[in-house]
Protein backbone atom coordinates (compact mmCIF):
# COMPACT_ATOMS: atom_id res chain seq x y z
CA UNK A 1 0.00 0.00 0.00
CA UNK A 2 1.35 3.31 -0.59
CA UNK A 3 0.91 4.60 2.82
CA UNK A 4 3.70 2.94 3.99
CA UNK A 5 6.60 4.35 4.26
CA UNK A 6 8.93 3.88 0.81
CA UNK A 7 11.84 1.28 1.28
CA UNK A 8 15.14 1.87 2.12
CA UNK A 9 16.74 2.33 -1.82
CA UNK A 10 19.84 1.18 -1.05
CA UNK A 11 20.97 -2.36 -1.29
CA UNK A 12 20.99 -2.30 -5.39
CA UNK A 13 17.69 -0.57 -5.80
CA UNK A 14 17.94 2.07 -8.16
CA UNK A 15 14.40 4.72 -8.19
CA UNK A 16 12.76 5.84 -11.24
CA UNK A 17 10.47 8.72 -11.47
CA UNK A 18 7.82 8.19 -13.68
CA UNK A 19 5.17 10.68 -14.90
CA UNK A 20 1.58 9.87 -16.17
CA UNK A 21 -1.25 11.47 -17.85
CA UNK A 22 -4.71 9.11 -17.62
CA UNK A 23 -8.40 9.54 -18.93
CA UNK A 24 -10.13 8.00 -15.40
CA UNK A 25 -13.50 7.09 -16.97
CA UNK A 26 -12.80 3.72 -17.32
CA UNK A 27 -11.10 3.04 -13.60
CA UNK A 28 -11.99 2.51 -10.06
CA UNK A 29 -9.69 5.40 -9.36
CA UNK A 30 -5.83 4.79 -8.88
CA UNK A 31 -5.25 2.62 -6.15
CA UNK A 32 -5.43 -1.36 -7.01
CA UNK A 33 -8.15 -3.60 -5.52
CA UNK A 34 -9.01 -6.81 -6.40
CA UNK A 35 -10.74 -8.17 -9.44
CA UNK A 36 -11.21 -4.09 -10.51
CA UNK A 37 -10.14 -2.01 -13.23
CA UNK A 38 -7.52 0.48 -11.21
CA UNK A 39 -4.90 2.76 -12.74
CA UNK A 40 -2.42 1.37 -10.38
CA UNK A 41 -2.96 -2.24 -11.46
CA UNK A 42 -2.68 -1.12 -15.06
CA UNK A 43 0.31 0.32 -14.78
CA UNK A 44 1.93 -2.68 -12.02
CA UNK A 45 1.01 -5.02 -14.71
CA UNK A 46 2.24 -3.46 -17.50
CA UNK A 47 6.07 -2.62 -15.45
CA UNK A 48 5.73 -6.25 -14.65
CA UNK A 49 5.17 -7.45 -17.89
CA UNK A 50 7.89 -5.70 -20.00
CA UNK A 51 10.43 -5.77 -17.53
CA UNK A 52 9.41 -9.79 -16.85
CA UNK A 53 9.33 -9.06 -12.84
CA UNK A 54 7.69 -9.97 -9.96
CA UNK A 55 5.15 -7.83 -8.51
CA UNK A 56 6.32 -4.71 -8.97
CA UNK A 57 5.33 -2.13 -6.41
CA UNK A 58 4.37 1.80 -7.02
CA UNK A 59 4.26 4.66 -4.88
CA UNK A 60 1.90 7.64 -6.25
CA UNK A 61 1.60 11.62 -5.38
CA UNK A 62 -2.00 11.74 -5.71
CA UNK A 63 -4.15 8.84 -4.82
CA UNK A 64 -7.07 9.95 -7.28
CA UNK A 65 -10.67 8.22 -6.72
CA UNK A 66 -12.85 6.74 -9.26
CA UNK A 67 -13.16 8.72 -12.59
CA UNK A 68 -10.76 11.64 -11.63
CA UNK A 69 -8.76 11.88 -14.49
CA UNK A 70 -4.64 13.44 -14.52
CA UNK A 71 -1.84 15.03 -17.07
CA UNK A 72 0.66 15.58 -14.16
CA UNK A 73 0.64 12.62 -12.18
CA UNK A 74 3.73 11.33 -10.95
CA UNK A 75 4.78 7.85 -9.27
CA UNK A 76 8.37 6.25 -8.54
CA UNK A 77 9.10 2.47 -8.38
CA UNK A 78 12.24 1.38 -7.60
CA UNK A 79 13.92 -1.69 -9.53
CA UNK A 80 17.07 -3.15 -8.88
CA UNK A 81 20.30 -1.43 -9.97
CA UNK A 82 21.79 -4.17 -12.56
CA UNK A 83 18.30 -4.25 -14.44
CA UNK A 84 18.35 -0.82 -14.74
CA UNK A 85 22.05 -0.41 -15.72
CA UNK A 86 21.30 -2.38 -18.46
CA UNK A 87 18.05 -1.01 -20.06
CA UNK A 88 17.19 2.11 -21.74
CA UNK A 89 14.09 4.30 -20.60
CA UNK A 90 13.11 5.69 -23.17
CA UNK A 91 12.74 2.28 -24.66
CA UNK A 92 11.14 0.81 -21.60
CA UNK A 93 8.81 3.80 -21.52
CA UNK A 94 7.72 3.19 -25.07
CA UNK A 95 7.16 -0.22 -24.22
CA UNK A 96 5.12 -0.03 -21.16
CA UNK A 97 3.14 2.31 -23.12
CA UNK A 98 2.47 -0.26 -25.91
CA UNK A 99 0.97 -2.49 -23.59
CA UNK A 100 -0.88 0.02 -21.53
CA UNK A 101 -4.71 0.60 -22.48
CA UNK A 102 -4.72 4.29 -24.55
CA UNK A 103 -6.49 5.79 -21.38
CA UNK A 104 -2.89 5.58 -19.39
CA UNK A 105 0.18 7.09 -20.63
CA UNK A 106 3.79 7.57 -19.48
CA UNK A 107 4.69 10.68 -20.45
CA UNK A 108 8.22 11.01 -18.70
CA UNK A 109 10.59 8.61 -16.89
CA UNK A 110 13.98 9.25 -15.02
CA UNK A 111 16.56 8.01 -12.83
CA UNK A 112 15.25 10.09 -9.61
CA UNK A 113 17.82 11.95 -7.68
CA UNK A 114 18.13 10.92 -4.09
CA UNK A 115 15.82 11.76 -1.20
CA UNK A 116 12.95 11.33 -4.20
CA UNK A 117 9.65 10.06 -2.92
CA UNK A 118 6.61 10.47 -5.19
CA UNK A 119 4.06 11.04 -2.03
CA UNK A 120 6.19 12.30 0.66
CA UNK A 121 8.81 14.31 -1.28
CA UNK A 122 5.68 16.79 -2.90
CA UNK A 123 5.26 20.04 -2.38
CA UNK A 124 1.76 20.34 -3.32
CA UNK A 125 -0.97 19.26 -5.93
CA UNK A 126 -2.60 21.20 -7.85
CA UNK A 127 -6.19 20.03 -9.50
CA UNK A 128 -8.18 21.58 -11.84
CA UNK A 129 -11.95 21.38 -12.51
CA UNK A 130 -13.58 22.66 -15.68
CA UNK A 131 -17.56 23.88 -15.35
CA UNK A 132 -19.61 24.46 -18.77
CA UNK A 133 -22.82 26.42 -17.84
CA UNK A 134 -23.60 27.47 -21.58
CA UNK A 135 -25.51 25.12 -23.70
CA UNK A 136 -24.75 27.46 -26.60
CA UNK A 137 -20.74 26.50 -26.49
CA UNK A 138 -21.92 22.62 -25.46
CA UNK A 139 -18.51 20.28 -26.88
CA UNK A 140 -19.11 16.61 -26.91
CA UNK A 141 -15.37 15.92 -27.37
CA UNK A 142 -14.40 17.33 -23.91
CA UNK A 143 -17.79 16.48 -22.31
CA UNK A 144 -15.78 13.50 -20.57
CA UNK A 145 -13.66 16.23 -18.52
CA UNK A 146 -16.12 18.90 -18.55
CA UNK A 147 -19.44 19.14 -16.39
CA UNK A 148 -22.17 20.37 -18.07
CA UNK A 149 -24.98 22.52 -16.03
CA UNK A 150 -28.01 24.38 -16.79
CA UNK A 151 -27.70 27.73 -14.92
CA UNK A 152 -25.30 30.49 -16.04
CA UNK A 153 -22.63 30.54 -13.21
CA UNK A 154 -21.43 33.96 -11.34
CA UNK A 155 -17.78 33.31 -11.59
CA UNK A 156 -16.96 36.18 -9.39
CA UNK A 157 -19.34 35.11 -6.47
CA UNK A 158 -17.75 31.98 -6.66
CA UNK A 159 -14.29 33.04 -6.58
CA UNK A 160 -14.66 35.20 -3.93
CA UNK A 161 -16.39 32.68 -1.82
CA UNK A 162 -13.42 30.59 -2.27
CA UNK A 163 -11.53 33.56 -0.79
CA UNK A 164 -12.18 32.16 2.75
CA UNK A 165 -10.58 29.00 2.05
CA UNK A 166 -7.10 30.04 1.63
CA UNK A 167 -4.75 29.38 4.01
CA UNK A 168 -4.85 26.46 6.74
CA UNK A 169 -8.21 25.63 8.16
CA UNK A 170 -9.68 22.42 9.67
CA UNK A 171 -11.48 21.33 6.34
CA UNK A 172 -13.81 18.67 8.17
CA UNK A 173 -17.06 20.62 6.88
CA UNK A 174 -15.68 19.84 3.01
CA UNK A 175 -14.05 16.00 3.96
CA UNK A 176 -15.04 12.36 4.53
CA UNK A 177 -12.64 11.78 7.34
CA UNK A 178 -11.08 9.20 7.85
CA UNK A 179 -9.95 7.56 11.39
CA UNK A 180 -6.86 8.36 12.93
CA UNK A 181 -6.56 11.89 10.19
CA UNK A 182 -6.42 15.13 10.35
CA UNK A 183 -8.28 17.14 8.05
CA UNK A 184 -6.30 20.25 8.69
CA UNK A 185 -4.62 21.29 5.56
CA UNK A 186 -3.53 24.40 3.55
CA UNK A 187 -4.57 25.46 0.67
CA UNK A 188 -2.28 27.96 -1.26
CA UNK A 189 -4.62 28.34 -4.53
CA UNK A 190 -8.57 28.35 -4.60
CA UNK A 191 -9.64 29.74 -7.59
CA UNK A 192 -12.39 30.00 -10.13
CA UNK A 193 -12.22 32.14 -13.33
CA UNK A 194 -13.77 31.68 -17.09
CA UNK A 195 -11.24 30.96 -20.26
CA UNK A 196 -11.19 32.21 -23.33
CA UNK A 197 -13.31 29.28 -25.07
CA UNK A 198 -16.00 30.11 -21.94
CA UNK A 199 -15.19 27.15 -19.54
CA UNK A 200 -15.38 27.78 -16.09
CA UNK A 201 -12.35 26.42 -14.13
CA UNK A 202 -11.20 26.03 -10.90
CA UNK A 203 -7.82 26.13 -9.80
CA UNK A 204 -7.04 24.75 -6.35
CA UNK A 205 -3.60 23.78 -5.15
CA UNK A 206 -2.47 22.50 -1.48
CA UNK A 207 0.15 20.46 0.21
CA UNK A 208 -2.52 17.92 0.42
CA UNK A 209 -5.93 17.07 0.40
CA UNK A 210 -8.40 14.98 2.06
CA UNK A 211 -10.98 12.84 0.70
CA UNK A 212 -13.77 14.82 -1.37
CA UNK A 213 -12.57 17.87 -0.19
CA UNK A 214 -12.24 19.61 -4.31
CA UNK A 215 -15.38 17.95 -5.04
CA UNK A 216 -17.13 19.11 -1.96
CA UNK A 217 -15.75 22.91 -2.59
CA UNK A 218 -17.01 22.59 -5.98
CA UNK A 219 -20.17 22.11 -4.95
CA UNK A 220 -20.70 24.11 -2.58
CA UNK A 221 -19.34 26.89 -5.24
CA UNK A 222 -22.07 26.06 -7.80
CA UNK A 223 -24.43 26.76 -5.19
CA UNK A 224 -22.91 30.07 -4.86
CA UNK A 225 -22.66 30.33 -8.37
CA UNK A 226 -26.40 30.07 -9.25
CA UNK A 227 -27.42 32.23 -6.53
CA UNK A 228 -28.72 29.44 -4.11
CA UNK A 229 -26.33 30.62 -1.53
CA UNK A 230 -24.94 33.94 -0.82
CA UNK A 231 -21.07 34.22 -0.53
CA UNK A 232 -20.52 34.09 2.95
CA UNK A 233 -22.00 31.22 3.22
CA UNK A 234 -19.02 29.17 2.24
CA UNK A 235 -16.73 30.75 5.03
CA UNK A 236 -19.67 29.82 7.48
CA UNK A 237 -19.46 26.00 6.45
CA UNK A 238 -15.97 26.08 7.00
CA UNK A 239 -16.30 27.64 10.34
CA UNK A 240 -18.95 25.19 11.68
CA UNK A 241 -16.79 22.18 11.05
CA UNK A 242 -18.97 19.55 10.48
CA UNK A 243 -20.24 17.91 7.08
CA UNK A 244 -23.40 20.10 5.83
CA UNK A 245 -25.94 18.61 3.91
CA UNK A 246 -26.64 21.41 1.75
CA UNK A 247 -22.68 20.89 0.40
CA UNK A 248 -23.12 18.94 -2.79
CA UNK A 249 -20.17 16.39 -3.48
CA UNK A 250 -19.81 17.31 -7.91
CA UNK A 251 -19.52 14.64 -10.25
CA UNK A 252 -15.64 12.97 -10.68
CA UNK A 253 -15.56 13.58 -14.13
CA UNK A 254 -14.86 17.61 -14.25
CA UNK A 255 -11.62 17.33 -12.24
CA UNK A 256 -8.03 16.51 -13.60
CA UNK A 257 -4.41 16.16 -11.48
CA UNK A 258 -2.80 18.93 -13.83
CA UNK A 259 0.81 19.30 -11.70
CA UNK A 260 2.44 17.93 -8.51
CA UNK A 261 5.13 20.39 -7.12
CA UNK A 262 8.37 19.14 -5.47
CA UNK A 263 11.20 20.71 -4.09
CA UNK A 264 15.05 21.15 -5.43
CA UNK A 265 16.99 18.46 -5.22
CA UNK A 266 18.73 19.35 -2.46
CA UNK A 267 15.38 19.49 -0.23
CA UNK A 268 13.95 16.21 -1.78
CA UNK A 269 14.87 13.89 1.95
CA UNK A 270 14.19 16.57 4.15
CA UNK A 271 10.62 17.62 2.85
CA UNK A 272 10.17 13.72 2.67
CA UNK A 273 10.79 13.08 5.99
CA UNK A 274 8.53 15.96 7.51
CA UNK A 275 5.66 14.85 5.22
CA UNK A 276 5.87 11.40 6.80
CA UNK A 277 5.52 12.88 10.00
CA UNK A 278 2.77 15.53 9.25
CA UNK A 279 0.76 13.25 7.50
CA UNK A 280 1.69 9.94 8.67
CA UNK A 281 -0.92 6.95 7.60
CA UNK A 282 -3.20 9.69 5.95
CA UNK A 283 -5.26 8.91 2.39
CA UNK A 284 -4.81 12.12 0.72
CA UNK A 285 -7.62 10.42 -1.84
CA UNK A 286 -9.00 12.91 -4.25
CA UNK B 1 -31.62 12.88 -49.50
CA UNK B 2 -29.70 15.97 -49.03
CA UNK B 3 -28.40 16.55 -52.35
CA UNK B 4 -31.54 17.24 -54.36
CA UNK B 5 -32.45 20.98 -53.86
CA UNK B 6 -34.16 21.88 -50.59
CA UNK B 7 -37.75 22.20 -51.05
CA UNK B 8 -39.68 25.36 -51.77
CA UNK B 9 -40.35 27.23 -48.63
CA UNK B 10 -43.47 29.19 -49.71
CA UNK B 11 -46.54 27.11 -48.92
CA UNK B 12 -46.84 27.54 -45.13
CA UNK B 13 -43.39 25.90 -44.20
CA UNK B 14 -40.54 28.10 -41.57
CA UNK B 15 -37.09 26.64 -42.12
CA UNK B 16 -35.39 26.62 -39.41
CA UNK B 17 -31.12 27.25 -38.87
CA UNK B 18 -29.75 24.60 -36.45
CA UNK B 19 -26.27 24.75 -34.95
CA UNK B 20 -24.77 21.29 -33.98
CA UNK B 21 -21.97 19.55 -32.21
CA UNK B 22 -20.93 16.30 -32.14
CA UNK B 23 -18.56 13.67 -31.15
CA UNK B 24 -18.20 11.47 -34.34
CA UNK B 25 -16.55 8.35 -32.98
CA UNK B 26 -20.00 6.63 -32.08
CA UNK B 27 -21.62 7.07 -35.27
CA UNK B 28 -21.24 5.97 -38.94
CA UNK B 29 -20.71 9.75 -40.41
CA UNK B 30 -23.83 12.01 -40.78
CA UNK B 31 -25.91 10.42 -43.38
CA UNK B 32 -28.90 8.16 -42.57
CA UNK B 33 -28.37 4.98 -43.02
CA UNK B 34 -30.84 2.23 -42.58
CA UNK B 35 -30.00 0.18 -39.27
CA UNK B 36 -26.36 1.85 -38.34
CA UNK B 37 -26.17 4.60 -36.10
CA UNK B 38 -25.77 7.93 -38.10
CA UNK B 39 -25.91 11.45 -36.77
CA UNK B 40 -28.86 12.63 -39.06
CA UNK B 41 -30.82 9.21 -37.80
CA UNK B 42 -30.47 10.40 -34.24
CA UNK B 43 -31.10 14.35 -35.20
CA UNK B 44 -34.25 13.81 -37.19
CA UNK B 45 -35.72 10.78 -34.74
CA UNK B 46 -35.78 13.51 -31.83
CA UNK B 47 -37.06 16.28 -33.80
CA UNK B 48 -39.74 13.63 -34.48
CA UNK B 49 -40.04 12.81 -31.05
CA UNK B 50 -40.21 15.82 -29.28
CA UNK B 51 -42.87 17.68 -32.30
CA UNK B 52 -44.47 14.62 -32.71
CA UNK B 53 -44.43 14.62 -36.58
CA UNK B 54 -43.51 12.38 -39.22
CA UNK B 55 -40.42 11.96 -40.72
CA UNK B 56 -38.20 15.16 -40.43
CA UNK B 57 -35.74 16.00 -43.07
CA UNK B 58 -32.61 17.79 -42.22
CA UNK B 59 -30.50 19.24 -44.76
CA UNK B 60 -26.43 19.72 -43.80
CA UNK B 61 -23.80 22.09 -44.42
CA UNK B 62 -20.92 19.34 -44.36
CA UNK B 63 -21.75 15.22 -44.89
CA UNK B 64 -19.09 14.57 -42.47
CA UNK B 65 -17.55 10.84 -42.82
CA UNK B 66 -17.77 7.94 -40.16
CA UNK B 67 -15.72 9.44 -37.47
CA UNK B 68 -15.50 12.70 -37.81
CA UNK B 69 -16.03 15.38 -35.48
CA UNK B 70 -18.23 18.63 -35.48
CA UNK B 71 -18.15 21.74 -33.47
CA UNK B 72 -19.83 24.07 -36.08
CA UNK B 73 -22.16 21.91 -38.20
CA UNK B 74 -25.21 23.85 -39.68
CA UNK B 75 -28.41 22.35 -40.92
CA UNK B 76 -32.05 23.43 -41.97
CA UNK B 77 -35.12 22.12 -41.03
CA UNK B 78 -38.74 22.68 -42.55
CA UNK B 79 -41.38 23.11 -39.80
CA UNK B 80 -45.21 24.07 -41.03
CA UNK B 81 -45.60 27.74 -39.99
CA UNK B 82 -48.77 27.12 -37.94
CA UNK B 83 -46.43 24.85 -35.30
CA UNK B 84 -43.29 27.19 -35.46
CA UNK B 85 -45.60 29.76 -34.44
CA UNK B 86 -46.95 27.72 -31.34
CA UNK B 87 -43.40 26.89 -29.64
CA UNK B 88 -40.43 28.22 -27.95
CA UNK B 89 -36.80 27.45 -30.04
CA UNK B 90 -34.73 27.87 -26.55
CA UNK B 91 -37.61 25.05 -25.36
CA UNK B 92 -37.35 23.02 -28.28
CA UNK B 93 -33.51 23.28 -28.51
CA UNK B 94 -33.52 21.81 -24.64
CA UNK B 95 -36.00 19.03 -25.22
CA UNK B 96 -34.19 17.72 -28.24
CA UNK B 97 -30.72 17.88 -26.32
CA UNK B 98 -32.38 15.96 -23.44
CA UNK B 99 -33.75 13.33 -26.37
CA UNK B 100 -30.17 13.22 -28.05
CA UNK B 101 -27.27 11.01 -27.13
CA UNK B 102 -24.44 13.23 -25.17
CA UNK B 103 -22.70 12.48 -27.96
CA UNK B 104 -24.47 15.37 -30.30
CA UNK B 105 -25.64 18.86 -28.68
CA UNK B 106 -27.71 21.36 -30.44
CA UNK B 107 -26.05 25.06 -29.84
CA UNK B 108 -27.95 27.16 -31.48
CA UNK B 109 -31.39 27.24 -33.29
CA UNK B 110 -33.32 30.68 -34.99
CA UNK B 111 -35.73 31.07 -37.29
CA UNK B 112 -33.53 31.46 -40.34
CA UNK B 113 -33.39 34.55 -43.10
CA UNK B 114 -34.90 34.45 -46.22
CA UNK B 115 -33.07 32.25 -48.79
CA UNK B 116 -30.58 30.23 -46.67
CA UNK B 117 -30.47 26.80 -47.40
CA UNK B 118 -28.05 25.26 -45.25
CA UNK B 119 -25.66 23.46 -47.75
CA UNK B 120 -26.10 25.67 -50.81
CA UNK B 121 -26.03 29.25 -49.21
CA UNK B 122 -22.77 28.02 -47.49
CA UNK B 123 -19.19 30.07 -48.83
CA UNK B 124 -17.19 27.53 -46.95
CA UNK B 125 -16.58 25.17 -44.63
CA UNK B 126 -13.29 25.26 -42.22
CA UNK B 127 -11.69 22.08 -40.98
CA UNK B 128 -8.96 21.38 -38.37
CA UNK B 129 -7.41 18.25 -37.97
CA UNK B 130 -5.11 17.60 -34.86
CA UNK B 131 -1.87 15.79 -34.29
CA UNK B 132 0.31 15.04 -31.46
CA UNK B 133 4.19 14.24 -32.33
CA UNK B 134 5.54 14.29 -28.66
CA UNK B 135 5.18 11.64 -26.50
CA UNK B 136 6.11 13.50 -23.37
CA UNK B 137 3.07 15.83 -23.83
CA UNK B 138 -0.01 12.63 -24.25
CA UNK B 139 -3.08 13.51 -23.06
CA UNK B 140 -5.56 10.17 -22.78
CA UNK B 141 -7.93 13.09 -22.30
CA UNK B 142 -7.88 14.10 -25.98
CA UNK B 143 -7.18 11.06 -27.43
CA UNK B 144 -10.78 10.74 -29.19
CA UNK B 145 -9.84 14.04 -31.97
CA UNK B 146 -6.19 13.98 -31.68
CA UNK B 147 -3.89 11.51 -33.56
CA UNK B 148 -1.10 10.28 -32.27
CA UNK B 149 2.06 9.71 -33.82
CA UNK B 150 5.31 9.10 -32.80
CA UNK B 151 7.80 10.48 -35.37
CA UNK B 152 8.22 14.17 -34.35
CA UNK B 153 6.99 16.31 -37.54
CA UNK B 154 8.75 18.93 -39.26
CA UNK B 155 5.88 21.66 -39.08
CA UNK B 156 7.37 24.42 -41.21
CA UNK B 157 8.18 21.83 -44.11
CA UNK B 158 4.26 20.93 -43.60
CA UNK B 159 3.41 23.92 -44.10
CA UNK B 160 5.69 25.14 -47.08
CA UNK B 161 4.17 21.99 -48.74
CA UNK B 162 0.99 22.93 -48.61
CA UNK B 163 1.44 26.35 -49.65
CA UNK B 164 1.19 24.60 -53.62
CA UNK B 165 -2.14 23.60 -53.11
CA UNK B 166 -3.87 27.32 -52.12
CA UNK B 167 -6.41 28.21 -54.96
CA UNK B 168 -8.18 26.62 -57.32
CA UNK B 169 -7.45 23.11 -58.61
CA UNK B 170 -8.43 19.90 -59.49
CA UNK B 171 -7.89 17.78 -56.71
CA UNK B 172 -8.45 14.23 -58.32
CA UNK B 173 -5.22 13.48 -56.67
CA UNK B 174 -6.46 14.05 -53.21
CA UNK B 175 -9.92 12.92 -53.90
CA UNK B 176 -12.05 9.68 -54.43
CA UNK B 177 -13.74 10.65 -57.11
CA UNK B 178 -17.80 10.27 -57.94
CA UNK B 179 -19.15 9.70 -61.30
CA UNK B 180 -19.89 13.16 -62.60
CA UNK B 181 -18.91 14.51 -59.90
CA UNK B 182 -16.03 17.67 -60.96
CA UNK B 183 -13.11 17.53 -58.19
CA UNK B 184 -12.31 21.18 -58.94
CA UNK B 185 -12.48 22.98 -55.75
CA UNK B 186 -10.89 26.06 -54.39
CA UNK B 187 -8.93 25.79 -50.71
CA UNK B 188 -8.79 29.59 -49.38
CA UNK B 189 -6.70 28.39 -46.58
CA UNK B 190 -4.61 25.39 -46.07
CA UNK B 191 -2.01 26.25 -42.73
CA UNK B 192 -0.68 23.93 -40.46
CA UNK B 193 0.75 25.17 -36.99
CA UNK B 194 2.15 24.59 -34.08
CA UNK B 195 -0.25 25.53 -30.94
CA UNK B 196 0.60 26.83 -27.69
CA UNK B 197 0.08 23.41 -26.06
CA UNK B 198 2.31 21.83 -28.85
CA UNK B 199 -0.58 20.41 -30.67
CA UNK B 200 0.11 20.32 -34.61
CA UNK B 201 -3.00 21.64 -35.91
CA UNK B 202 -3.87 22.06 -40.02
CA UNK B 203 -6.66 24.84 -40.80
CA UNK B 204 -8.31 23.78 -43.82
CA UNK B 205 -11.13 26.04 -45.39
CA UNK B 206 -12.61 25.54 -48.92
CA UNK B 207 -16.31 26.36 -50.63
CA UNK B 208 -16.51 22.62 -50.61
CA UNK B 209 -14.64 19.09 -50.44
CA UNK B 210 -14.63 16.37 -52.30
CA UNK B 211 -13.88 12.90 -50.74
CA UNK B 212 -11.07 12.19 -48.81
CA UNK B 213 -10.30 15.42 -49.82
CA UNK B 214 -8.97 16.52 -46.35
CA UNK B 215 -7.53 13.18 -45.08
CA UNK B 216 -5.81 12.83 -48.18
CA UNK B 217 -3.92 16.04 -47.57
CA UNK B 218 -3.12 15.36 -43.87
CA UNK B 219 -1.72 12.17 -45.04
CA UNK B 220 0.75 13.57 -47.56
CA UNK B 221 1.78 16.71 -44.92
CA UNK B 222 2.44 13.57 -42.61
CA UNK B 223 4.74 11.83 -45.17
CA UNK B 224 6.40 15.06 -45.81
CA UNK B 225 6.56 16.26 -41.90
CA UNK B 226 8.51 13.18 -40.89
CA UNK B 227 11.08 13.56 -43.76
CA UNK B 228 10.23 10.82 -46.10
CA UNK B 229 9.08 13.49 -49.15
CA UNK B 230 10.64 16.61 -49.96
CA UNK B 231 8.23 19.74 -49.86
CA UNK B 232 7.74 19.98 -53.49
CA UNK B 233 6.21 16.70 -53.52
CA UNK B 234 2.67 17.76 -52.77
CA UNK B 235 2.79 20.18 -55.32
CA UNK B 236 3.77 17.21 -57.62
CA UNK B 237 0.94 14.87 -56.86
CA UNK B 238 -1.24 17.75 -57.07
CA UNK B 239 -0.27 18.43 -60.96
CA UNK B 240 -0.01 14.97 -61.55
CA UNK B 241 -3.89 14.64 -61.13
CA UNK B 242 -4.46 10.64 -60.46
CA UNK B 243 -4.15 9.32 -56.94
CA UNK B 244 -1.57 8.31 -55.56
CA UNK B 245 -0.63 4.58 -53.49
CA UNK B 246 2.23 6.82 -51.49
CA UNK B 247 -0.76 9.42 -50.42
CA UNK B 248 -2.10 7.95 -47.24
CA UNK B 249 -5.66 8.57 -45.80
CA UNK B 250 -5.13 10.28 -42.54
CA UNK B 251 -7.95 8.44 -39.69
CA UNK B 252 -11.06 10.21 -39.61
CA UNK B 253 -10.92 11.07 -35.50
CA UNK B 254 -8.74 13.78 -35.96
CA UNK B 255 -10.43 15.93 -37.89
CA UNK B 256 -13.13 18.22 -36.79
CA UNK B 257 -15.61 20.36 -38.77
CA UNK B 258 -14.89 23.72 -37.04
CA UNK B 259 -16.90 26.65 -38.99
CA UNK B 260 -19.39 26.95 -41.49
CA UNK B 261 -19.17 30.64 -43.17
CA UNK B 262 -22.32 32.19 -44.64
CA UNK B 263 -22.80 35.45 -46.79
CA UNK B 264 -24.82 38.45 -45.12
CA UNK B 265 -28.55 37.88 -45.16
CA UNK B 266 -29.27 39.90 -48.82
CA UNK B 267 -26.72 37.42 -50.58
CA UNK B 268 -27.89 33.75 -49.50
CA UNK B 269 -30.14 33.30 -52.30
CA UNK B 270 -27.82 34.21 -54.93
CA UNK B 271 -25.38 32.10 -53.25
CA UNK B 272 -27.56 29.23 -52.82
CA UNK B 273 -28.32 29.57 -56.43
CA UNK B 274 -24.97 29.33 -58.00
CA UNK B 275 -23.87 26.71 -55.81
CA UNK B 276 -26.53 24.54 -56.91
CA UNK B 277 -25.51 25.44 -60.08
CA UNK B 278 -21.82 24.72 -59.58
CA UNK B 279 -22.26 21.41 -57.12
CA UNK B 280 -25.29 19.70 -58.57
CA UNK B 281 -26.01 16.04 -57.43
CA UNK B 282 -22.09 15.90 -56.09
CA UNK B 283 -21.34 14.98 -52.47
CA UNK B 284 -19.05 16.95 -50.73
CA UNK B 285 -18.27 14.06 -48.00
CA UNK B 286 -15.23 14.86 -45.80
Amino acid sequence: MDYEPAPDTGGGLVRLRVALAYDGAPFHGWAAQPGLPTVQGHVEAAFERVLRMGHTRTTVAGRTDAGVHARGQVIHVDLPAGMVADIVLATVSRRVNSVLPASIRITGMNVAPPGFDARFSALSRRYAYRVRDDPATADPLTRGFVLAVRTPLDVDAMNAACGALVGEHDFLAFCKPREGASTVRELVNCTWSRDASGLVVLTIEADAFCHSLVRSVVGASLVVGRGARNQPWMGEVLAARRRDSAVPVAPAHGLTLEEVRYPAAPELATRAAQARHLRGPAHHKI
